[in-house]
């Protein structure tokens, strides 16, 4: 048992840690929300009780053992620091430590001994690569990565609430034959598709896609590994969904690889095409796991394999992933 | 000018050719307009007239020098048999005659000397295939292409004038919290991703699929080709985009294929990363071009490129693309 800190309790991420950490009887005795001090006084529910939100500050981080980030990484570059000086782990789900050397960046499915080295901050990875990591991993162990290419269909929570709202009313509006200026995205979003999320940063990629070549290459612990990331926004309210192709240093078999995969931690298998099925965001919202189909030889290589893969990302992608790394914190006593 | 019969007067795509002879000033001193028996009477539009719908059987073909198909592949198999026994030059748009020897399979930018060869039957190809074949036709020219993998956001046009009209209605459904049963797609296709489009036919790919890999290689006369499709619906009404990764046999750098996509017939280049430009499928519907943006280099490779298109798939994918063709018969009086 650990007495934990929510920073971001009334955002996306944090109000479903609240809710998988009631689904999970997750370990802890006393939970701190906190939130903006614009938002101090509202009161969010938790196993049966009102807790009252608290505005951050570094006060309340003396009174935590473990304190969960979810509120963006200008909140966790600036609060993370003092969470630290009060011994508080800080669990983040930002951008903000990830590449730090000094920071494991944590699956637990892929790489969950790392946490022990951790020097008081762990960080959570990235939404598409946490997905990506959990499906290619297992392939990893049984054949050898070579080359992973990947395109992303990415829903709007990964852009939280606002997203969620702004598909919701645009997608009325557009019904309705109304003009609308998009606010969240850059154009609009419904029945639309947009190939840029997060910032331009190096030879015209994004920063979402480069993270899934930087975080898969620390995660897997293979600094060489070779990625090609493509990411796209799509109007789907929740689960991102990836077009995955591998090159395999080893040959593996569409049978071994549908094998490999329904014994993998965190991955249920679903195909079958000729019964129809295969993973879609509609049916892998609101689950821990993620779903991999369309399994089957990359017909343009030798050791090829081509498959698909839909998963909650505000679960598995963000809040499910931050409160399994802080169930092996408190389960092995490293706070 | 030539006497055309249109068969499948009333579709998705027969409306939109219509509308493009218009605004091509398409060579034609007699149009035909055809359909099923049960829409027979029916008026449709054209250059100030209204023209009544006939229901398509042998003796019109009498008529007519040359029979564009855009009814389905039944149709195709059953009427256009009997349009050649009046030597009239069927334009097929379905996926009937497509990948028999003695059909030309036709997209001209790419391969429009092939159409001198016809026998009768000229083949519009699949229309994720026409918009991919546009795009990576130009890099084949400049540096050789080795191998192609494609990722495709397929829009529910693809389904015809029921797939929109069944996104429409669904997504209003959805958002005012009722439960509908989907009809065209086999899944609901409102705020959701269905991997699957047309059945599964070898190693668990879809002929949707194998039809980039059979088409593309007939188009650019390049049977050996490796091509790895995945070819995904998503809910945008119009325009099909894909994610495109290329390996090239000569080294091609990011700025060379940006000018050779520029000099490209077919193709506008919408890639300006700093000021947010690149194609999407609200902003490519209603043109005949092929956009293709986000060009940079495929980093998980020494001589690949990676790259993203857009392109209204009604009118590139098939309308104008039928229309183009038969304008060269016409011009080069092939009929």
């Amino acid at each position: 048992m650990a007495k934990l800190a929510l920073v971001g309790a009334t955002g996306a991420v944090g109000q479903e840690m609240l809710k998988i950490m009631e689904e999970r009887q997750f370990p802890v005795d006393e939970l701190i929300c906190l939130a903006d001090p614009k938002e101090a006084g509202t009161r969010v529910k938790f196993r049966g009780e009102d807790l009252v939100v608290q505005a951050a500050d570094e006060a309340v981080f003396k009174k935590a053992d473990i304190a969960m980030f979810a509120a963006g990484t200008e909140v966790s570059k600036m609060l993370a620091p003092l969470a630290r000086q009060h011994d508080c782990v800080v669990i983040d789900n930002s951008y903000a430590f990830r590449l730090q050397d000094d920071v494991p960046l944590v699956v637990p499915e892929v790489n969950a001994d790392d946490i022990a080295q951790h020097k008081g901050i762990i960080a959570n990875p990235n939404c598409s690569t946490i997905l990506l990591v959990v499906a290619i991993n297992p392939i990893h162990q049984a054949a050898g990565l070579k080359r992973v290419i990947v395109s992303t269909y990415q829903a709007v929570s990964g852009a939280g609430k606002a997203g969620i709202y702004e598909l919701e009313a645009h997608s009325q509006a557009a019904l309705d034959g109304k003009e609308v200026q998009p606010e969240v995205f850059d154009y609009p979003i419904a029945f639309n598709l947009i190939p840029h999320i997060d910032v331009f940063v190096e030879e015209d990629y994004t920063r979402e896609e480069m993270k899934m070549v930087w975080e898969t290459r620390k995660i897997m612990h293979l600094p060489e590994l070779k990625v090609a990331p493509t990411a796209v926004r799509v109007p789907v309210f929740r689960s991102h969904s990836e077009s995955i192709n591998l090159e395999t240093q080893r040959p593996i078999s569409v049978e071994e690889a549908r094998q490999v995969f329904s014994q993998a931690p965190g991955i249920i298998v679903q195909d079958d095409p000729a019964n129809k099925k295969y993973p879609m965001p509609l049916y892998s919202s609101n689950r821990d796991e993620v779903y991999v189909g369309r399994i089957r030889k990359d017909i343009s290589t030798e050791q090829g394999l081509a498959f698909w893969i839909s998963a909650d990302q505000i679960r598995k992608g963000a809040a499910t992933n931050s409160l399994q790394i802080a169930e092996v914190v408190i389960e092995k006593n490293l706070y």
